[in-house]
């Protein structure tokens, strides 16, 4: 395949993460899921990267920096990279998550600026 | 809402751009749906910026410098910069996809490398 553009195609999984499939330069992007009462196992935050999630399917919550989140289908967050998070599903529904990192005041221009039309 | 974090809900629509509504720094995400027998009407590329295209629901194709290239549910396109690029939905399926759209090689680390945990 040409260096122009890389393609892979995702199943329902657990987690798959696009970097190493897609060779990826400016991002990280995973999908995630969890079964309804499970959990990330642990609490994390970033050095560098913010990360973008938006949630595909399901229901559940976040908890960042003690503060509890709603998660619903459609829901999209922005997370700096020092707060504390952790993610969780529902008690009876499960959530399947994209989960987007990038280096934080990475981008320079986008959409009008950064495109060349024709 | 703290700095920490930013929340937006995004319900089914043509097009919604997350930049402004999340305060983005790292990326610009969109949401884009076309209806069957639909396709944004102009080639584009770009100058700086990786596109990553992931497609939520329904099929149609991209055509990616010349090549046709089929998409579906769970399909996921990363394409450089000066890759011209044209997305249609099928003659019989509407197409949603996520359009992230990040500096190239602005990565530095990612995940493990990255997290700090607890």
């Amino acid at each position: 395949m040409a260096n122009n553009f890389t393609k892979t195609s995702v199943k329902d999984a657990g987690r798959v993460e696009l970097h190493d499939a897609l060779s990826l330069t400016g991002a990280e992007v995973s999908i995630n899921a969890l079964p309804a009462g499970a959990s990330v196992p642990f609490v994390h935050a970033h050095k560098q990267n913010e990360e973008i999630y938006g949630i595909l399917d399901g229901a559940g919550r976040a908890e960042i920096d003690g503060e509890v989140v709603p998660l619903a289908a459609g829901d999209w967050l922005r997370i700096s990279p020092s707060a504390k998070r952790r993610f969780f599903a529902g008690e009876e529904s499960g959530i399947r998550y994209i989960c987007i990192q990038v280096k934080e005041n990475s981008l320079a221009s986008y959409t009008a600026q950064d495109a060349i039309i024709g």
